[in-house]
This record gives C-alpha cells, structure tokens and sequence, in this order.
C-alpha cells in the first residue's frame, strides 16, 4: 500500500475512472436525468482542509506508531459512505481523528487500547477504510477527550500455510491483494473478493461478515473462519483450531460480525481452496426478472452450488453494459480445482431452459472473461470508482443489499423498488432508477441488492440521500429483509438494525461489550449504544 | 410418544435388543474379555425406587401440565450419560425432580419459567431426553428449593412449511419421527438423523448443535436454522426468517448450541430438502485406517460434497458386523432430488482407488441399503439399546467425538487412542477395546469419534468410567481437539471444556446469561457456572 490514499475517493491516488469510463459516465447520467448539464462543485483541496489541533499526544512508546500528520488525519476520518463523501467534498473533517495509530503486532494493539483507555480517549478501527455504512468515523463519547483510529495495514503477513488442511494463519491486517499474492506461491487461495477486496482486509471482512466471490454456499466470510485472536481491551482472546465443533455456542460466531465493537482482530485461521482448473460459465438472458429468479431458484436448490450465480434485471445490465434493458441476465460460473465440471454446468443449463433461459453465451472454461459475463464483471470491479465522479455534479448514487425467503421474494422485491423510487422522485422532484441484481443465494431466498440514483442538489445532498435511503430501508424491514446482508451495520443502518435485531439481543450483547470493553472504549454507537 | 419410557435404558418399553442381538453382544463381548461369565447385577425395580415427597405444587393455572407422578419422576431424572445409567440401575434417583411440567404452547413455557422464578425453583430442560452428557439432570443451586423438569413432548407440531423456499416453522418439542412424518405429505424432509432421532427433538437438536445424517457440508444442524423463538426467563426472543444476514453478529449462533442456559428454543424455521431421488452409494476397502482417512481427505476436498463419507478402523467394522477386522471401510453415498450423482460418485470412486481404495460393494441406487454398508447401517441404529444389556454384566461402554485438522489427525488419532486403551488397562486391570470411526467430514479437517469398552467392577462402575474418560478427554484436549464435535458439553464434559473455550468468552457468555437469566434459573452447571 505504498500509494498514498484519497481523502476523497476510491482507492490511491492516481486511481480511477478513464475518460473513456467518465465519458459513459456522463452519457449514462445525461440519459437518465434527461439533461445535458450538471451543476459540478469542486471538492476541497487538501490544503484548504483545516483541522483542530490533535487533543493528546502519544506517549515515547508509542510514538514509532502514532501519527498526528494532517493528511493521515484527514484519510482517517471517513470511509466510503454517502455521508462521508458529502462532507468529504465540503472540506469538513470536524470528526477526524487526533491520533492514527498503525500496530505492527498484537503487542501494540494492546499497548494502544491501554494507552487510550488511560488517555480516555475512543479508538474506531479503521480496519482497511472501505466501509460503506459510516462504520469507521471516530466519535467521542460520554467524558471521553480524544479520538484515535486504528490502523491496521502495519499487520498484512501470511503467517502460516497448512496445505493438508488447506488453511492458514494471515494477520487481521492484511489487505486482500497481498493476501492472495503470500498464498499464491503456495497453490491455495482464499477465493473471498468482495467488490472492496484491494482496499479491506481480512480482519475488516470478518468484522463485517463480508460477501464474497462465491454466489452460493460459501458466500460469506464467516464459513472460512477456522479460528480467530482477537485483542479486547480485556485480553486476549484466542479460539481453538477447529473444522468442526459441537462445544457451546461458537466462540467465533460471536465475534464474527461484531465491527469492532468487542476487540480487534489481529490473526485468523482460514479456510482456504485449491486454485481452479476446471471452469464452465458465461451468461444466459431471460425475458424479464421474475423469471431469472425462478431460474436461480431452481439453479439454488439443486444442491450444484455454481461458484458464481447473479441474476440483473433488465435496467442494472444495460447500466452495467452488459445487456440493451430488453432482458435480464444470469451471470452463471462453475470452477473445481478437482473435477471436470461440465455435468454441473450442464444441469444448471437445463434448469435454465425450463424457465426458457437463453444461454447463447455460454461456453468453455473461459466463457466467464468474455461476453457479456465479462461486461458485468468488469464493471463491478470498477464501480467503486465512479461516485467521486458523479458527487460533484449533484448525483446520488448509493446502493443497499438484503435477503429475503423464496416465497416472498417478488412482493418484497417490488415493494422496497416502489418505495426507492417514489422516494427519489419526492426527494429530487424527478425520477431517478432503481435497479436490482441478485449477488448472493442461498436453497431458501436470494440476496437481492439495489441500486438507485438521483438528482440532487448541492447543499442538501447528505439530507437528500438520507431521506431516500431511509424509505428504502423502512421497506425492507418493513417487508421482512435484512438492513444487511454484507455490507454491515455500521452507524448509517443502526435504526433499521434496531428494529430487525431481538431486543433482548441486543441487551446480551451489550453485556457482553460491557464484559470485553467496559470503558466503551471501541466503535462507539455501532450496532449498540452503550 | 404413546409408549412408556424407560427410566433405565434407551427408549420405551418393550424396545431393546433381541435375542439375536443379545447373544451377538455377549458373544463379542465374551471374545473382546477372554471369558465365558459376567458377574451380572439386577436393574432397580420400578416399585422399589424411593424418592423424596415433592417440595412444592404447582399452582392451578398450571396444575393440568405439572406432574409429581412416581414414573414422571423417575424418567425425568436421568438421561443417557454412562453414569446416568449406573445411578439408576441401582436405584438411586435421588436428583429427582418435584415437578415434570409438559407445556403446550410458549405461553405455558412462559408461565412455568415466572412461577419457577417466584417458587425459588431450578428449571431444567428435558428436551427430549437423549442427553449422553449429564445435560437434563436436576440441580438445585445457591439457594433453590425444588427442581422442575420441562419436558417439550407437549409441543410437537410442524406449524407451517414454505414450500417455495423449502423451509418450514416447528415447534422445538418435536420428536424425528413425528418431524419427518408431518414434512413427508409436503414432499419435503429435515434430513436430520442423528442417533438419536427417535428420541430428541428439534429444539434438542438446536440446543447442543446436533450432528446429523449429512457427513459433509450440513453435518450440523446449525446450518439448518433459518429463525428461532426462545422464551427467556425475561421474555421472548424471535429471530427474524432470513436466508442469510449480515447484521451484527447472528442471534441464532448465541443460542445454537446454547443447550438451555439461556433459554427454551419454543420453535424454529428449519431449511428443508427435497426427498432424494437418485442415489449412489456403498462401501470402500482400505488396506488400514489412515489410508481410508487420505482417501477421506481428498474427497472431503474436492468440492463434490456426499451425503456420507465415513470411515471406520478394521476392528470398528469388525465390531459392527461389517468387516472381519482386516480391513478399514469407507461408507461412501451421494443422494439428490435433482439429478443423477453418477458423475459425482464416479469422481469420488477415482479419489479413493488413488489410495487403493477397493469398490467392490459399491453398486447402484439401493447399495447403501445392502451388503457391508447395510450391516453397519443397522448396527449404529441398534447400538443404543446395547448398554441397558452390557451395564448389568459389568462392562463400561462408552464413546467421545471430536474434530481436528488434517494436519495433526494421525498423531492426534494414535495419541487419544493410546490413552484411553491404557487408562482402559489401568482402571480395569485388562486390556480392553478402544476403536474409532469418523462420522463427519471438512475441507480442514475430519470429526473422529472413538469407543471404548472395558471391563468394570460392580461398585466402581461409575468412577472407573470416569478415570478413563478423563484420561481420554485430556489427551483430546492436549492434542487440540474439541471436547465434542456434536454431542454437547453437559456438565459431563464441563471441565475439558473449561479448557478449551476462551476464558473471556466465558465471561461474555455468562454477561448474557445474567441479562437473559438473572435468576439463573435454568440448567444451572451446564457450560458455565454463574
């Protein structure tokens, strides 16, 4: 991670979008809004960006680790939220932090969560930086005198590869590029890319319960999880090496998902997955959405388990460039590091062609890196990209993801796309677009995941988003999803997750902070306020 | 449930082993101890049985589901465990509980957990009564006056099934049987055949992350539970019904494997399958036990995922009927309401004759139901009925499961059989039989469940039995095992699992508990003190 990062933006600088890429930006943008200017703002320069004078300092044995420079304040205080971006641009970074703490070792993580406990002084976990859900602003809270973020990029080794076990032990700091490249050499892969994957990492995914590359089966992190260390400002907390076990409620379920709230993941023991050679995928086209899903239902609850299984709906394919908006599409993939896989493929076909799936593109091994599957993925991966181009000029772009059960899928699905819309079209005073794909599936419902973009106006764009967001997640829980089905809590999903999650839950689970980190000294008011 | 139970052995009356059977086991035992007589002991007759005059009555709104009757009483003290059997084979019930209370609806559970709390009274889950490590015993703690016992037999109905996403709502007091019978008009099934199946339930299953029929990918029940209902001495908590959730840590996983501490898991959605199909299975000859178990790892890694894949050492299948001791077995099938598995069988078939695996008994669609497989098939059904006939002779028969990684299996293997054949030697005087199988399967690693069978001295039965399963569960524990793959902890294996869950994990879990219990009425010594 030598590049220095953004303060405003996606990635390192020097990253981003082409001018071909922003050029089909724009194209799409003046489409959709029906017009061919934008009223575009600057954003901030980092000269211009002032902050206060940092509340404490280090003390000497910290102080190799600690950093108080302006730019580390200022790439520290926000992540990758709507929010964030929005006061990004503005050149306010009121909440940043006094101190960026960047741990080598297990050690000093300790040593920084004594020192701030001391200090009282809150600590957030930066992790990699790539929340989207407001999950890494520093906050000060109740008596507490200072802020410090925890780094965690100073811990990204691969300590150790178990190969008969197909696992190994990677610091909670490693990001994913560097992980996959120690793996590499040793014919294994952790084969976990979520859209975040060069800038999270391991210890962010499991903190999060990251979504990953697999759309069934192993979709999230939590299954690759063998065993975890986790600093509390307790203790130690070290789970057994395990493939299986029966003993109690799982000790490492309730740290997976925890976003920093109980302590810091500093090593894990994952699961890992022989390198593929054996492929079959491509993309198959349906008449509409609803009979996509019928497919990957079926396609779901064969007990195949395809590595990759999307569904777009007609709107999110021609905005991906993947389709003209007269079809939906399934992106369909399987891999094997063992077995020719080409009888998987071909059931899946069949269960396809009974819902009159179209598979002129399917082919070979390679069929996933052509086509239309690849349009689809490469602009996922450059998706990231876009918002620092599209916020100056007014454009509220966000996206939310949920599941839902099988039965009621297409209600909920036209529910929470109604209430989105209506939402951007009150909030903006004209029609924006909503669109869904389907990321992730499971035997018993899918993962649906929405887009939306509006026009909105300068000044008001946090309110703005706010106010469609807010509609959009009323529905969701409303109709029975999830506030989350990857991205995480955060602070930003913390209304809907209190309405989703069992009260008395959420009383047991503050018990359990109020054991680990009495001094509420880590992520103050995500997922629980203590 | 119309039969009686037995209040010593498995099952209800007029259930057991048959002459056959009996004479088989006597046969096998007299070979296993070099002798032709046993020094048998009569079993404690019913009527001889004294208990204690009840210490309290319930009050009348619950009088018509609480019962002090002599046989409730009885059947409700123990469970399964080896010194459950030794106790009341002589007679000695003094756990007893006062009251056997058999709710019918959470309201009942509600009201018997508030009137519990008000009479000063221990709360202990019965479930179904399968428990094989002191998990349904009354205590009385700190305080308490009487002990109840909740029995869930009262709750036995499949609520409701959603087909469209295979799923379906039951209640936590529903037996196997009246589960699968209740699904089967529905074209649907749990598949969920632990042991124990005819006599636990749901919420049993749910309660101490119960093993189950798939020896792969869904081997616990864990990854079955779509929501729970747990009534808590506070109140009720529902999770929501969802396919997948990234929302904070789960709330289903801090009650999975919870086994009644925290509360009475009243119902849940339960992920379903389609009844299968299409069907390939058999056995696979092993020239020894580790060469099945590299067979076994290579097909636990290729992704193909059977339905079962065990393997048992040659003197296991000997003791089963299903080899002569010269040989190790592996019970290989795949299943599918989809498609046809030849494709899958035929890959596994290559991975096991790269070890010199010989397939001889592996056949078509009904192979799993003929020949060597067949044999053990039948004898893990029947084995629960031995003990009732082996305990009076004298003989301490018991078994442990665990899991490990690949990478330590062999060493772990040798180390755990070696202390328990030698405490077996030491405790008895002679040389007895420690064998193993592996019943579940992981990419990281296999789930090994060894048995062990000595030679006891009447008088002594239970503390012989508990020197050697010490021995044995500290050579589990010093190898890095888990003191049960599924199983459950129970107050039998407390003390290993002291050692083997994260001392803060502890603590947070007994936060928990205090907020969800804090009169600590319920299951008081089972995982955690309070």
């Amino acid at each position: 991670m030598a590049a220095r990062r953004k303060y405003f933006g996606w990635g390192s600088e020097g990253e981003g979008l082409s001018e071909d890429e922003k050029a089909f930006a724009l194209e799409t943008n003046r489409a959709r809004f029906g017009r061919t200017d934008f009223e575009t703002v600057a954003v901030a320069k980092e000269a211009d960006i002032r902050l206060a004078a940092p509340r404490l300092a280090p003390p000497a044995s910290l102080a190799a680790i600690c950093s108080s420079d302006h730019r580390d304040r200022l790439t520290h205080t926000y992540a990758q939220s709507f929010p964030d971006y929005v006061h990004a641009m503005a050149g306010d970074f009121s909440p940043a932090p006094d101190i960026v703490a960047t741990p080598r070792n297990e050690g000093e993580v300790a040593a920084v969560l004594d020192w701030a406990g001391g200090a009282q002084a809150s600590v957030t976990i930066y992790g990699g930086g790539s929340s989207v859900c407001g999950g890494t602003e520093p906050r000060i809270e109740r008596g507490q005198k200072a802020a410090v973020s925890l780094d965690m990029r100073g811990m990204g080794k691969v300590v150790e590869v178990d190969k008969t076990s197909r696992a190994a032990l990677i610091d909670g700091g490693t990001y994913g590029p560097a992980l996959e490249a120690q793996l590499k050499p040793h014919g294994v892969t952790l084969r976990h890319f979520p859209q975040s994957f060069e800038y999270s990492t391991l210890g962010g995914w499991i903190a999060t319960r990251s979504g990953g590359h697999f759309a069934t089966l192993y979709t999230h992190i939590d299954d690759l999880v063998e065993s975890l260390r986790i600093v509390t400002p307790k203790g130690l907390v070290e789970t057994r090496r395990l493939p299986g076990s029966g003993a109690g409620p799982s000790p490492d379920r309730m740290f997976i998902g925890s976003e920093g709230i109980l302590g810091v993941i500093t090593r894990a023991w994952v699961r890992l997955q022989d390198r593929p050679k054996f492929r079959a995928g491509g993309a198959v086209r349906f008449k509409d959405f609803f009979t996509a899903a019928r497919a990957l239902r079926a396609v779901s609850q064969s007990g195949l388990y395809p590595a990759n299984c999307r569904i777009l709906d007609p709107q999110e394919a021609k905005n991906t460039g993947a389709g003209d908006g007269s079809f939906a599409m399934m992106v369909l993939a399987f891999e094997s590091g063992d077995h020719d896989v080409t009888p998987w493929m071909a059931r899946a076909l069949e269960c396809c062609r009974d819902h009159g799936g179209d598979a002129g593109e399917i082919g070979g091994a390679d069929a996933h890196r052509s086509g239309a599957a690849d349009r689809w993925r490469t602009a996922f991966i450059r998706m990231p990209y876009i918002r620092e181009v599209t916020l100056p000029m007014g454009i509220i772009d966000d996206t939310f993801e949920t599941s839902i059960t099988w039965d009621r899928f297409e209600a909920f699905h036209d529910a929470v796309k109604d209430a989105t819309a209506q939402a951007v079209k009150d909030v903006s005073g004209q029609p924006g677009n909503v669109t869904c794909r389907v990321t992730h599936v499971y035997p018993d419902g899918p993962a649906p995941y929405f887009s939306f973009h509006a026009l909105g106006k300068h000044g008001q764009l946090a309110e703005q988003w706010l106010a469609i967001k807010s509609r959009a997640l009323d529905a969701v829980i409303d109709n029975g999803g999830t506030v989350t089905h990857h991205h995480a809590v955060g602070r930003d999903h913390r209304p809907w997750y209190d309405r989703q999650r069992p009260p008395l839950f959420a009383e047991a689970l503050r018990a359990a902070k109020k054991t680990l980190d009495p001094q509420g000294l880590l992520n103050a008011g995500v997922l629980i306020d203590v």
